[in-house]
């Protein structure tokens, strides 16, 4: 078996993890279930495993399981799991870490109590800190992030209360991370002083409080959004309501990733709405580069949103090209050699009647190794378009991620060592445009200082050392296979 | 558990199977993985179980499981399946007869040798064929019309070909029924005389030929269309090539809601493209109902080529105002009674900042109940859209179908006993307006006498007896459990 | 993965099937769990697939699948499985035909209804049975005998009862068959005419009547013995109570390994205790190989009973001398070449301080192939004996079984094509006993003339037809595979 | 469902682990799958999970799995699992702390490396322990003894060698523990200093050393006995050998259920075959209570060495006068109650032939809660035996266990509050005999200062805390569900 979605998405940067949780107000609100409605929601950001944890005023209860949320859970494993406050997390990982060991949230007990975190994103200082812990004797169980984590809190247990522990853990840690920590009277969000990853908090009618990744995880359990937590902000949420405490904030360094390919449409992330900012993507696309065209196609469903946009700007029709199976899924029977060729088309088809003899602007997200776009181009050739001019909305990617994307695939970056005319003619298009970094600043609506395009531009908001990344997933895939 | 993408497509009529075969020119085919890709691609026709049977020149070899295409094959499955003619089968099925045994492909062996056959469509007198062959002695191991079929075949057995006895046997059923019939050197393809379902053939570059459902089981294996069975037809290949023979066919009636619903955009029957005839019924459409507004948002996926026709025809901007979860998936955890109302939106989502004060031309193409219009409309009413009207792209469907659409529903059709103004009403839309009869034959292109429009008109092709219908599935229900 | 069962009982013959039944005088008995407890008792008789049936006034439901009864049923699966009459069948099967398709008891419908029917043991004729019914266009859904035996059912529904149709079936088929029928009204037990395969009929307290292939499985339902059905006998259970048809029986032949090997010694079949036989093997073996030894130890579970005669009549003392390990399942992971030495180790483990410096009698039922009986003879050894005695409670297997029991294996019959001494050299034994046909027939209590001996003496009570055997297995193993 | 397995042997004490490890002296050895084998054989210590980690100069690799061994691990998965040292688990647990979090080994990081320990038994001071790590900070991931111990061990992590850290452990820990610990470069067997619980050492013909909770353990891999560790004793295995490292043992109080009933029979513990030393309790109880009967029947399987012995003390025969059913496996539908009374029937049926008018001896190993065995008395007395004498081979077990035997049930110890009279009335036995404490001694063949025989006298060598017990498994059985 292999990922046909992994196959045909190769090209695709992916997004580590989603986290969510909620605090009741009401006592006998179903938490386990709305936490599962929340990660269905958040589905996207991670396929590999998902995870709810919840607590009362005793202990933590959690269910662990590897694959979608829908697999991972049945009726009676989210039954067994009550209390007031309860937190989530799915998770993607390249296969050698996809344990369930390594699945979140990750449950412990201390002598604060039970504690339960979640984590989006990526320590860029793991080595060091678990060095040091392991000086003081610290033995760890898992090989991810978050254990290192909960030890720095724990450590911190003199401290007057949890948040005071968890805003010291925070002088210590450096990276990416969107935290969801939980104990037995309180729930904390947390967001790292760059705000590389997102996360909001929201209110449902009845005046619980929940924390999401992304709004659309408020939208499905009916909550209003309350605000963005802001870079290094900590709230901290109990029965008297919720609090926000602010640590400092160098420099605002979002990940301008989420607005283009990773997190959902419908969402809005610190105020900007991401169908819309990629509606703009396309529009400020389609002026820098104008073309003469007959009409525009999405690559479904990344490139969907910038296509209407550069529709509108250009008056060229914006029309289905190209038809995706909505049935493919993480699995799929290995084709030998001599059938590989299909593999595309199983998950694409092009629309003869609707391609041929016309000439195609292509929208796509963004470039990673180059074969998926090529094989596109490709199909739609064949289909009879007569010219195919890919129209990509965003730079070139030529610098890998340390953030929580997947970094496996850094060496693989096809713009790290080509340049924009020799990636034409490697996916062998007409034309191919990317949009400038200073198209993508004024499509999204932030400044320069406030986003993190490393992977475009080199500049890093936080030094990874030089052991991160492949590394450790070598540890990993050595380390525990899934039970 | 329960099926979250029934629950929300509960407004859908539901197609019940698709077929595919293939007859290998060259030894080494990997046939029966070829008939998987085929499946996949026709997967949209039918989710709850699938088999691929495979033929050498001494005995047929089948395997069949309950799910998707993905979940009922795994690689070992498809190994042990080695022969050069190859047939599958994609079911949907209600509760009741969704078991292992009523699955297809039908293997079965007779005077003749081994035989197996995969039928899409519904026969109207099973009951009095049934009744006939039990009273000279015949036993049913299965509650499935293809049983009939095949023992109807097999009394024709002194008959000179295979072929006159699949003749034979087509002038004694009455109905719906798409056919691929597979025996140790013979794929035989067959379509009712009124052309109810469809089927096509294509030919692959080696020169083995294909039956599918829809083109773009073709397309996913690189065949090209060689031309659509006529109504009526009898297609024979065998390893000579393939010949035509042709029965009387009273007059065409193929199904209409091929077009408006239920076979994939990319695939074109009978010589008309799916996406564009969609598109011409948004176009039409925009033409029979002028209105006034700012967006013209389809009900993803289905509303998708409609509501591009629609804004391509009045200039209204086309918009994604409905974000559609794609990992909503076959089952899902019921919510208890409160929560029921976050289903809906799970698998769909408003875009507040699309539709926030615009008013909003909602493009679907049927109504069948009522309940999920409703939804959707109310949905897009708290999303703050100002007016919502329905424009829906076929007209009102007020009798049940018997040739092989989910029949459970026909009492809970909404236009059966509503006028539409009520139907209005009830869904709260600002306006409703369902495409004219007359409309839908022209954006079809088709002529009222060459096809089905029984669902809306009461005019049926084929009289059905009294008994079809739920009683079957009574029978069905309490026979056997899936094994 | 590989069976560790099948692999250190490769010297073992093999039964096919248990089959079970009930009437229920009572409206509210749960019929499904009871015949689950028949089916769990009788489990010694076939663990590749089980299969309930059960029926009301209306029609029949089944539940079938593969592996040991308490793997193919959950609770759910009995719940939906409600009637007034039930049927049972355990099955074991060569890895060919072992598929769900083939699997038991098996359903149909014809015009006199609904049938259910579970078969134990194997016709002779089945080939020329079913070309003659094929001759009549008969079509095949499976590859099992019963299929037959319906077919044949069903083509006297003209007589006036079942019960006339089934005596009629029996004048046309040949060989072993112990049947359980079922309809909507009536509950049928067939014995062969030469009561090859046992079947034996109890009564619950309550009046509702049992049918089972041995009496354990009436034990285990609280059921007492009303009376063995003779060979040649038909026992028709309805609402009123039972009766019995007698039909011709040419002379009775029971197989004289359900004595030896294949019934739980807790049953008692056509009077005679089987625990009680098989201490009386031990005894007659001790009185005509009298032996100089220390201990008599038992190849377990199958040697035990005989081993605590042979103590009785010689007073060696009765010692176990080797472990068996209970866990050993139906899987176990395939050890490479190098390791294949521990694998009988897994499953039986000498007690070294038992059998250290002793003179050892071994007793086992049976030698097949005899590697078994090498490596156990070899275990002994190694455990320090110093003389290993392998006395056998039956003559030599030198011919193959037609009535059910593993035919893949007749070539393999060591006692085919060599002598007792050679046989003793090939497992290293001291000495080799095998019991004498007098002696078992003493053993047993009955006379020769009403026992099959055949796979001793090769006088076979029903002809086979050549083509048995072997052969249809290809055609299974081609035909299916599990679903 | 429920476990069968566990209804007819609610009247075992349930022993809770088996360990199990090899140090490979040659390279190739496959020795993930002669741990699986270690554990096949170790089985009947523990059936709820089971683990194996496997260590190569790098790092450790683990895969765990809930069930028998058989259920654990694929051949895929043990295929993964590649390295020069190994260890393994098999756990018995009750329900709520049955978790995969708390499988065994458990694998971590610290200072000195990656390690991975499995133990049997149960600490009775870990409450303090963790207590105590909780207050330097320790966060724990589990509900486990074995992370306190791991913990323990790395806070040495300054001595000269992990040897020396594992005896500075031992210093702190109290209770009854049998380790396998294993680094990169080393695998250690420990014992505590009253050894409680059973661990030897084996070695291979190629030099690799073994080490496992029981002989039968080595027996499997053809491994032989090197010496039994001794109380206290620290093994430490590495490249060059083995070596021993004695520590205090203020004295011997190994468990005498080993003997009893928890160790296999052919097992030879500290110097004592298991099977010999039951043949002794039955001996010593035929003395100690004569009696006048016709046949001594034991409980299988527990009960059949005893029974041998009473046998040859008394000349009564031995008899097989209750069939157990072989395929009772863990999980088996729970009957209604008015079925109930069938369960014990499942597994147990007694042979009328055999004890009909029979004055029986039915000879048991320990009497727990009692129901059981009033079950047992009764099938026989239905089954016609005239008179039923129960016969115990241990005294009454009026005290609970704290050192790893099941303690969940202590409150339900019918001898805890009942006298023998008492519950031979509530068997309904006709007598009732318990091994007297110097009888037990006697038969065993050791001091009353070399054994634990606190269940009998409440004579404790090791003092529990009170809140050892009960509790933690409220803790564990709401902490985490199966993942």
């Amino acid at each position: 078996m292999y990922n046909l979605a992994e196959l045909s998405s190769a090209d695709k940067m992916k997004e580590e993890c989603g986290v969510f949780g909620i605090f009741s107000k009401s006592e006998k609100k179903d938490l386990s279930l709305l936490t599962y409605f929340g990660l269905y929601a958040l589905q996207h950001r991670g396929q590999e495993s998902a995870g709810i944890a919840v607590c009362d005023e005793v202990d933590v209860a959690v269910h662990k399981g590897m694959g979608l949320v829908s697999e991972a859970f049945k009726s009676e494993d989210l039954q067994k799991l009550t209390g007031n406050i309860s937190i989530g997390h799915v998770r993607y990982s390249t296969t050698g870490s996809s344990l369930i060991t390594n699945a979140q949230p990750l449950v412990a007990r201390y002598l604060g109590g039970p504690i339960a975190l979640a984590h989006n994103g990526n320590l860029v200082n793991t080595d060091k800190l678990r060095s040091e812990l392991e000086q003081k004797g610290t033995v760890f169980l898992t090989t991810i992030d978050s254990e290192v984590i909960i030890n720095l809190i724990a450590q911190q247990v003199d401290k007057a209360t949890l948040e005071d522990g968890v805003i010291e853990c925070m002088s210590k840690i450096e990276g990416a991370y969107a935290l969801v920590i939980m104990t037995r009277d309180k729930l904390i969000g947390v967001r790292d002083p760059h705000g590389i990853r997102p996360l909001c908090l929201g209110q449902m009618s009845d005046g619980s409080y929940v924390l999401s990744s992304e709004t659309c995880g408020l939208d499905v359990v009916g909550a209003k959004l309350v605000r963005d937590v802001a870079p290094g902000e900590v709230v901290v949420i109990n029965k008297d309501g919720y609090k926000v405490i602010s640590t400092v904030s160098p420099r605002r360094a979002s990940c301008v990733f989420e607005y283009i390919y990773f997190a959902r449409p419908d969402s809005t992330i610190d105020g900007i709405n991401v169908h819309l900012a990629r509606q703009r993507m396309g529009e400020v696309l389609a002026k820098e580069y104008p073309v003469e065209a007959d009409i525009v196609v999405p690559v479904p469903d990344s490139g969907i949103s910038a296509a209407m946009g550069f529709s509108h700007a250009t008056g060229i029709p914006y029309e289905n090209g190209l038809m995706k199976n909505r049935y493919v899924g993480r699995t799929f029977i290995q084709p030998k050699q001599e059938l590989r060729e299909f593999a595309v088309k199983l998950k694409l088809n092009p629309i003869r009647e609707v391609v041929e003899g016309k000439r195609v602007v292509l929208i796509d997200d963004s470039i990673v190794r180059g074969t998926t776009s090529g094989k596109i181009v490709n199909l739609l050739r064949e289909a009879g378009a007569k010219e195919v001019h890919m129209y990509i909305t965003s730079p070139p990617i030529a610098h890998p991620c340390f953030y929580g994307i997947d970094t496996s695939i850094r060496k693989e970056l096809i713009a790290s060592d080509h340049t924009v005319e020799e990636i034409r003619q490697y996916i062998q298009a007409d034309s191919l445009c990317y949009l400038s970094n200073e198209g993508l600043l004024k499509a999204v609506g932030l400044e320069e200082n406030q986003l993190c395009l490393a992977c475009f531009n080199n500049s890093y908001p936080v030094k990874a050392s030089e052991s991160v990344g492949v590394d450790k997933y070598i540890l990993e895939a050595r380390r525990e296979k899934s039970e």
